[in-house]
């Protein structure tokens, strides 16, 4: 069915800002059609490749995370389920990262702005010379309308048809399954990302603009209450497997609670053993450090597991 | 250092259920030693090869995880790290998955008791002739004395100094650094597992004896003040990159429901698409299956993804 649908390209100018089902679609397509989509990065343009740490209190959030769409899919009826295969992710030409306070798992011990505009080169985003973190682009948005309009916007929080997931293995080559809740689905995507830990602890990821190209599908074969995804490769670099990893943990009857001690632990073995201070050893961790549940289930404690990858440092 | 250690076997009687600061050492070791330990499984000798469902509700779970130990470690001293590397974990003949219940993170959608025995060979777990689980064995319960012991022995709960922690990438290969907080620090480890997804959800992994050898390493010169590990291979199978993944999500406010929400959907999916009936699909997902936060910063939902992998399903 795809091989017979139409290539529509959507220009970065259809973006909004929010989230609801009353918007009107800025486009109709059929099962099978590919779309090309300029998207932009989550700032919206108030950062810039020259911006500084004095450029981030200033942030509108409100204006963070502009998504194309909404897009209506012909036909598509509640009970449906609307299939998103990434075909293709192209990041652009310059990304960043930023500590926003009170955004974040530890906001308070990060109360301070920060940003870091990243160097890319051979696809990878240089930290420093020798602290490098191997692109891996996917878009941290992608929903559907829900029948009612959440309190909040799925482009900022995620809910059953999706929204902010932050899913990071949603790369090129993977597929997303959303549930339909109201006609013609109304399909939304944006937040681009370069590379993000699982976790995304800092708030922020790799962040910049990327041309993604995306296949469309209805599928009436199937049934979800929640985003489904199907990953068809590796979720482990060559290069982190080869070079291993630190794992800290975080334990107690609270797994946010222990989330927050594994993210702070290894903020600690940063800071240790790899020579950076404490906001750059929190935003590596958002960009490359990986959380785990180990166990839910030995009452009353649970345990998550941060992974650190040793193949960020080079010598 | 460790090549001057001497090598000491520990067998399977030197095992105690429980845990606490006031048993007295089987052994006293030195910095470096090698220790070769019969690793009993979980049920303590309750289960064996030809057990049915009608064993699980007797089972005594005060006798669960029967562990070794303690081994003193001469010269520790509270403040100082013990670090344990895993050099060899071998399964032995036979291994069990339990639904016990009132355990795992459904115990309201499982109020039935629940066994498989695994067929092993060629170093899988035969679940069904074209369901098979490869292994990854480790200890699931590694800990030194808590300076106060806590109300509920560390053997069962995981705690600050370790414990029941289920941490899967303790496999040979891996160390693992844990605080000291009591003279000669009282190392003690048990509960094998011979392959366990992130979460152990249904509360029972591919439980089975092993035979582990460790080396122990006194480190003066590290300060933790929680359990750390290094992973020095691939966390990740290469028939499991291979064959990628099918991902189900769970959206809210709560990690733990949205843990439980994610392994309720990975049920349906299995139930759905892979002839497995629900206590089967609960057990697949215990022994099988990865939870990972996706991301715990879009307030006020956070999303946890469960990884299924296909390399499970053979044609």
């Amino acid at each position: 069915m795809g091989s017979l649908g139409r290539t529509i390209h959507i220009d970065r100018d259809r973006t909004y800002n929010g989230h609801s089902r009353e918007l009107p679609p800025i486009a109709t397509i059929d099962s099978g059609d590919v779309l090309e989509l300029d998207l932009v990065d989550s700032s919206g343009g108030q950062l810039h490749q020259g911006s500084t740490v004095a450029d981030v209190p200033g942030l509108d959030i409100s204006r963070a995370n502009p998504t194309l769409g909404p897009i209506l899919v012909h036909d598509a009826r509640p009970g449906d389920v609307v299939q998103v295969d990434i075909l293709e992710a192209r990041p652009q030409t310059w990304a960043y990262t930023v500590q926003f306070p009170g955004n974040g798992i530890l906001p308070d011990l990060y109360p301070d702005p920060w940003i870091h505009i990243w160097h890319i080169e051979d696809g990878e985003g240089w930290f420093r010379d020798d602290i490098r973190v191997p692109l891996a682009p996917f878009p941290g948005v992608v929903c559907t309308a829900a029948a009612v309009d959440p309190p909040y916007p799925a482009t900022h929080v995620p809910i059953r048809v999706g929204g902010n997931l932050d899913l990071k293995q949603l790369v090129a080559g993977s597929s997303i399954y959303l549930p339909v809740e109201v006609e013609g689905a109304l399909l939304s995507i944006g937040d681009p990302h370069w590379a993000q830990g699982d976790g995304e602890v800092c708030g922020s990821a790799i962040e910049g603009a990327i041309d993604c190209t995306i296949r469309v599908t209805l599928r009436r074969d199937l049934s979800i209450d929640g985003p489904e995804l199907d990953v068809r490769g590796p979720i482990e670099r060559p290069s982190a497997a080869a070079a291993g990893y630190h794992v800290t943990t975080g334990i107690g009857p609270d797994l946010r609670r222990a989330a927050r001690d594994s993210v702070a632990r290894m903020i600690e073995h940063l800071v240790a053993h790899r020579g950076v201070d404490r906001q750059e050893a929190y935003a590596l961790c958002s960009v490359a450090v990986d959380l785990r549940i180990s166990e839910v289930v030995d009452a009353p404690n649970w345990v998550v597991s941060a992974f650190l990858p040793h193949d960020l440092f080079r010598a």
